[in-house]
């Protein structure tokens, strides 16, 4: 075998024809709550917000749910995804350790968002809808439902955090380029935006507000629905592509993971790569090594606390009991905006609560090394969200040398870093600094968790 | 059939295993002449610049050049490239015309150059060479060549034209990032950037003159060779795995080119689509037209004159003959700044000078129009350079619609614009103008050419 990085390409015919929904082999969850009422939400309580398949989709507990066929037209543009042993890299770093990572920066926006904002504007489409608002960090999701809005005729609005908004211009522009209209969040064209600039006219915005305004707009128009880039069930459910397909490639390379890595956000991309595993865990009793790696600087999983919660700060969402630093806590304002949030999927979030997956932190400064390691032995640079993720596979791969063990890692590269790069010329110029928050800010933002009666 | 875009991949098995050289089946050329001899170059006059196994393809007539199986190994982290069929293009312009483009954006740094790229530094490295020298345009060489020599541990030193250097910074850091120096160009550095800086302090630097500089590094150390990374025989020859590729994909999808289309700055991205169908027009009488297509604002194939020229400003490179606009021409600072060179591939220039292929040029806001376009239907943004021939393959399918012919079309997308955003948002706020130069310039650096009696 050559020394060079090898690719595993699956042929089209072997693309997932369902997406594998991990509802239907975890153990039950806490009901999600009305964020008036306290109590148990219905379907119909979530129609002004999200189409109807969507809807069921969100809380079913089917184990395959059909991909739908004008879905997986789309998707063939660049799916299957390729997926790489890493062969220089492990050179580089002098590990037994065998690395591979699956890469969702082939898609058109260049991360793994499109799995989910293809479907979501299919369904909307199928629905009548005219017009889709949502929030976007560093822009990943917001480029990517632009790219779908595109493809469907769709309007999208997309409220972009204003650290990303000023932090990567080049988001925006692709988000224009695909026809979307991209504003800064907080804005003054909600009331929940009025309100936070009212208090902090400076405010760097988050995506607990940018949630909060995408929203309010979407429940105010009749031809409007709001869609979201990650954390729901609904989501989650669209990126297991990746590890359905990744299970499949690993098995053409005759390996098996001793530990899955993904980066985790809202934690939609980590369960696209774990759930598929989770649920194998879950039915067959094998002990694959599921890691979720978070910011140091919003530590959701390994700092937070497992709690009912809203998803955004106006507290127009409903309650979901998952990890989270609280609604207001406000991340300082670090370089991978698309994990800077401060909840957490309840699904990935019953994992962790359960002890089913390991979790992890970093500083970004160190995630910039590995990202560096990584692009100058594999030829991709990784955006700042998925260096996280470079990082646990280098550290895991350091420590196999450290043990002499050649256990196989597998990791999702969720997308490139090319519209990232003035991270990466700050970094260089030694301009980038690890990023923290104050003790006391966390307490009292988990302090003012709301208090609920959870339903027995 | 869905109305989707389609792709095509060719197992890797397929991969070419051979460049095919246009010299066996082209009719002769003018020699190469000694810069000061005015005398025909032999092989051993290249010596300074180039390894000899680079040499040698320089002047082979052989059809077939095995393409080394290292270099195979790392081609097949990308290759072979996608071929897709634009249906939801077609369906945006309602033509009857069944329109194709080969996707080189696929490759680490996102454009084509990284097959010859990836050849050079094998090459080099085989023949112990310890640091590149080249220049770069827009930067998809540099980048190109940094990545390239980052797998074979190369040191690599990059003159950068100004213009490009300023307005695409992230080009700069992807070069840093890959572990290479990029210096604007003219520099301080050497004599032939003084020269420059010291009639015009201001200059925005061309082609030619970072070409000077760094064949001028090159020579003057024992362990450095230069790197160039188009406009020679071994460039475009590196480059026809591609149009190889596109021939066989289009097999795949059951159609025949009836024309194909590539930018041409250098000359090696449209070769390396164009030469493969070339050549079959020139052995088997084949018809198909073959569409060469540049900036209005550097008009080589166009305007420019086919005579004996030299590749660079300070007259250090050997002359060849070929289209130019003179040396000593300086373009506008277009975006497409790879386009933005005086020369043309000798062979190009021999091909268009026998009428065997056709020629066009663009202003640049109506490449953007059609840039936006093509991103809107098939969600790739296109780098500035294949803009040029995005919108020739739009313009030859709106002439199908009107004549109601249902021609194939294929054509070559070079690369992503994911690093040059600036110029969309540029575009987007109405910033972006079309650029000319003045008449009298263009007859001034004409009447410059060199007087060469050309070897009967």
């Amino acid at each position: 075998m050559s020394d060079q990085t090898v690719k595993y390409l699956l042929p089209e015919d072997r693309m997932p024809k369902s997406w594998y929904n991990i509802a239907a082999d975890l153990p039950p969850m806490a009901p999600v709550l009305h964020p008036a009422t306290g109590q148990p939400v219905g379907p119909s309580d979530l129609e002004p917000l999200f189409p109807r398949e969507v809807i069921l989709q969100e809380v079913s507990t089917e184990r395959e749910i059909e991909i739908p066929e004008p879905v997986r037209d789309i998707y063939r543009q660049w799916r299957p995804a390729p997926l790489f042993r890493a062969r220089r890299l492990e050179k580089a770093l002098g590990t037994p350790a065998r690395i591979y990572y699956k890469y969702e920066g082939v898609s058109p926006s260049g991360s793994h968002k499109p799995n989910s904002a293809v479907a979501q504007a299919f369904y909307n489409k199928e629905a009548g809808v005219k017009r889709l608002t949502t929030e976007t960090g560093a822009g990943q999701w917001g480029c990517s439902l632009a790219f779908a809005g595109s493809l469907f005729g769709l309007e999208v609005n997309i409220y972009m955090v204003k650290v990303s908004y000023q932090q990567k211009p080049y988001r925006r522009a692709l988000m224009e380029t695909y026809g979307a209209r991209c504003v800064a969040s907080p804005s003054v064209e909600t009331s929940a935006g009025r309100a936070v600039l009212e208090k902090d006219p400076d405010s760097r915005g988050s995506l607990g507000i940018a949630i909060s305004e995408a929203v309010e707009m979407a429940v105010q128009r009749e031809d409007t629905k709001y869609a979201l880039g990650s954390v729901l069930n609904h989501v989650c459910l669209h990126q297991t592509i990746i590890g359905q397909e990744a299970m499949a490639q690993m098995e053409m390379a005759g390996d098996e993971p001793d530990v899955v890595i993904g980066c985790a956000g809202g934690g939609s991309n980590f369960a696209g790569i774990a759930f598929p595993y989770l649920g194998r865990n879950l039915r067959e009793g094998t002990k694959t090594r599921l890691l979720a790696v978070e910011p140091a600087a919003c530590p959701t999983l390994t700092r937070g606390r497992f709690a009912y919660d809203y998803g955004d700060l106006a507290h127009l969402t409903p309650l979901s009991k998952m990890y989270t630093l609280g609604a207001d806590f406000m991340p300082p304002g670090l370089h991978a905006g698309g994990l800077r949030y401060h909840g957490m999927s309840p699904q990935v979030s019953q994992a962790r609560h359960l002890g089913l997956i390991e979790a992890r932190s970093y500083q970004q400064l160190e995630c910039f090394e590995a990202a560096v390691t990584f692009a100058r032995a594999e030829g991709i640079v990784p955006a700042p969200e998925s260096s996280h993720a470079v990082r646990a596979a280098i550290d895991e791969a350091l420590r196999c040398k450290a043990e002499g063990k050649a256990e196989v890692i597998l990791f999702n590269l969720s997308g490139h870093g090319h519209f990232d790069m003035q991270a990466y010329t700050d970094f260089f110029g030694g301009k980038l600094e690890d990023l923290t928050y104050e003790d006391s800010l966390l307490a009292d933002s988990l302090a003012r968790l709301p208090q609920v009666s959870e339903p027995a």
